[in-house]
């Protein structure tokens, strides 16, 4: 079935093109056809550290991976200034599409994007790992339980890490005209698409920003935080920052439990992932101590969570080639509705913690 | 030393009364001298339930408790819109005085209390217990090495129970005639003493309430939440609501470790208590797992956190009767302090998330 792997080509050499080389390794599925960097000796250099098959086409360019017949499907790592060009490159020739989070720093550009996509009848997924986990599967069933979960009332996450100096001079994710989303954008994303995900990717009414963000000097977010506001009346907040020691807590908060989990974005340990849920709570004898149920569901994994989102990817792919299938529409709207409620929170961001409508 | 022993007049049988008659028992330097509620056969009534010593003087109203010349202190466990007659009362009777929290549901209230306790040299706590266990001290041990630590730049806290049908209907919480702050000057109390104990009661710049909040048919909250930002731009944001399950997570971010606990109020059990700690967290093997320094640090108790509180009232009360101490000035300055937060807090509930300032 040689016709049947997915061969993708990875377009630009960023420290996170390792993990996503290294996964890709995993996945029988797919074959890393081609390489693109700036220069060759850059692609040749990269395709050494992560010791890529000698049959690896290596270009000193994007254009030509994208313009490579042979290659299904494009990675691109790139600064989130230049998605809109590569997607469209990418999607004009029927090259499917696993992108890097933000996906885009407008509205008008993730509209064109997505229109492109649609118009070349091409998969679009992002690059968001957690959600492929098999522990985010089991906290879903959890948390879709009328019975034992009740409403969900509220939801919280902080995503944070600690940028040492070296980051907050010279990232990507600090510098304004590659990914002047900033802290939002990077671990933002995750918090929010963590919020709709619990609320299966209904958009909130509105947003709200937090007050208290922190830009850098030149002007782009380093901590910040909003709420989002649903109409059943569930609401969600988070904070983010590249300012504050790594934590990663997610807690979905319903009317019988509360699931809870401090590695939701990347797991303490690879081969499993926990989370806790409790319920029954009460203020036992005069309120003097508590009784409630609490336990930790842990699911194991064959495969790193990066190798499990190349798997879906890999076989989205592979029903489309083989006519069996199309394109899953669950991850263009996952990926467009997480941007959408980034965008207006940035938004909010600018007009002071404005309320931004989601919801026409 | 019998003239040391603090005795104290109980004003009310609310449930919470029957916490504190027992914590008072396991307080040697105290005597629970008097019970007075608006009926002798309530007062009966109540001083057999909790087993008071025949030597408890029972009273069939609050004023002759505070007349009684042998007491030196009143506890007062009274719903908050009966608070400043009582304090007043009190404090004119030279009492010293354990209120039930929230302290007051105006400003102007909380300001007379807080005059006419200073005229007549009357010591003022109120009754949060949390910030007397071991645990707590040990916490603020941890968040204030700059070393390890660092600074403060996030606090967040949830608190939250769920109320049956009985409590939503019944309960003096959601009574707009007797504690008309609801959920906030309850469970909110909490959350806004954490942040504030966390940033050693400097005020913050402002709040804002966040949007989302729910009322009763009543108009009395029953679930809201809000941002704090300081002058250091350190954020804390809190939630909290009578609609939700039980949960009482209190989190403080530095910019080197992370302090975290899940049952910040009420500890799961009476003789200990724990909270997490956090640290040089990483991503390693190119963000595929996390590495950290994690560790749990666990207080024993000999008395139930109520008890210590008790402990440390009675303990300033004799240095005044000794007169060899004075009025502690830091409880007052807590109770006055994480009040005015709550009724700003409240002022931009009211004001859709208004921007209100408390550092002029």
């Amino acid at each position: 079935m040689e016709e049947l792997t997915v061969k993708i080509g990875v377009i630009g050499c960023a420290g996170i093109a390792k993990k996503y080389v290294r996964a890709m390794k995993l996945v029988p599925a797919i074959e890393i056809r081609a390489l693109g960097s700036r220069s060759i000796k850059k692609a040749e250099d990269f395709a050494k550290e992560v010791d890529l098959e000698p049959s690896t086409k290596l270009y000193g360019n994007y254009k030509d991976v994208i313009n490579d017949e042979s290659i299904d499907a494009v990675y691109i790592p790139l600064p989130t200034s230049l998605h809109l060009e590569w997607v469209k490159e990418a999607a004009r020739n029927h090259k499917h599409i696993l992108l890097e989070k933000p996906i885009a720093l407008t509205t008008h550009d993730l509209i064109e994007m997505l229109n492109l996509c649609k118009e070349y009848g091409v998969q679009l997924m992002d690059g968001t790992m957690w959600v492929h986990h098999g522990r985010t599967l089991e906290m879903k069933r959890y948390i879709s339980s009328s019975e034992s979960f009740g409403k969900i009332r509220r939801i919280h996450c902080s995503f944070s890490f600690f940028g040492n100096e070296d980051f907050m001079r010279n990232d990507i994710r600090v510098k304004p005209d590659l990914d002047s989303l900033g802290c939002l954008g990077d671990l933002g994303w995750y918090c929010i698409r963590a919020a709709l995900w619990a609320m299966d990717f209904e958009l909130p009414s509105y947003v709200v920003a937090q007050p208290g963000h922190k830009k850098n000097e030149a002007g782009v977010l380093i901590n910040c935080g909003a709420t989002l506001v649903w109409q059943s009346g569930c609401v969600a907040t988070f904070d983010c920052g590249f300012d504050v020691e790594l934590q990663q807590i997610f807690v979905v908060s319903g009317t019988k439990a509360v699931v809870r989990l401090d590695d939701f974005v990347i797991p303490n340990t690879e081969d499993s992932g926990a989370f806790e849920l409790t319920s029954q709570g009460k203020f036992a004898d005069n309120a003097t101590r508590i009784t409630k149920t609490c336990f930790k569901v842990v699911t194991k994994l064959k495969k790193p969570q990066e190798a499990l989102m190349l798997e879906k990817f890999a076989s989205i792919i592979q029903e489309i080639k083989k006519g069996t299938g199309k394109v899953d529409q669950h991850w263009i709207d996952a990926a467009k509705t997480t941007q959408l409620v980034v965008l207006a929170v940035a938004q909010s961001v600018e007009e002071n913690g404005s309320r931004v409508s989601l919801v026409s």
